[in-house]
């Protein structure tokens, strides 16, 4: 289970309202990054609140980018709709399941209450994190308080496009 | 005026009672990057309450390395004592001052609030990150919110001793 993400120099993944103007264009490097990543993965899990933003942010179509996406949620039934599969599985029931078919990787979205999640059971396994040179001063977290102490190594760091550096780390 | 500080993955300058165990060993290199470091500054500020944790993890006894220190605080009386000099002036008071004396850079040691008090009004000009691989889950920040956002461009990004990454910004 890889967690990636964007985040701000001061570790924000979207402005309080879910913007994320701040990520900057999508130039032909980053995209070149992204695709490179895309190929490693076939699933994708989202919170509910990730899910809601991205929606806000397109007018209600959200693109899945060709991953079998599943959505946290204790409010919402579960079950496929809108190109998404909403379950009220718990991370680790939801990733034993995945971890019993064949496939390439999972890729968790986020938001920070869902990567909390998983990190609190040991569940994430790289991070690969796209750092844009900006401090924004508030937002929502990637990395909100309330899990373990968890050490990583480092498998490459690099810069592109203007200024940012793509981190990437392998649990150790 | 640069902010310089080693900070977990997750942005935490230390553990909340202060400890900085996460950093982990000086090695031959980080000795090097610091010394290149040092070279180029002359003075140092931080606020009374890094200098307080300094002091309880040293034993009371704190080095300057050399560097001219102030400390900022509104509960200590202004004066020279025990090797530093204790402040009551505002950020733009004090570096207005010490940019009327010739010399080398300065460097904002933090903490947090500190950090945030001079970025509040726009005296941070270049960012000296040491990231280590490790994910706290919570500790002291070094990006506490509550300060305008803020553009930097990437000069350097390179990593360094075991897994860190040294990653250095001059503001836009």
């Amino acid at each position: 289970m890889v967690l990636g993400a964007g985040i701000s120099l001061d570790g924000y993944l979207a402005r309080r309202d879910g913007a994320v103007d701040f990520l900057g264009e999508m130039d032909a490097e980053t995209s070149r990054l992204m695709a490179e990543f895309f190929r490693n993965v076939d699933t994708a899990i989202m919170g509910r609140k990730t899910l809601d933003a991205a929606l806000a942010m397109t007018g209600g179509k959200y693109d899945t980018y060709g991953l079998v996406t599943y959505v946290l949620s204790r409010s919402q039934p579960p079950g496929e709709r809108n190109g998404v599969i909403f379950t009220s599985q718990s991370p680790e029931e939801l990733v034993a399941e995945l971890r019993g078919r064949p496939g390439k990787d999972i890729f968790l979205m986020g938001g920070g209450e869902t990567a909390r999640a998983f990190l609190a059971v040991g569940l994430v396994d790289e991070l690969r994190l796209g750092v844009v040179p900006e401090l924004l001063g508030d937002g929502l977290p990637l990395f909100p308080a309330g899990f373990p102490q968890t050490g990583f190594e480092l498998v490459e760091s690099r810069s592109y496009g203007k200024g940012s550096v793509s981190l990437w780390y392998r649990r150790r």
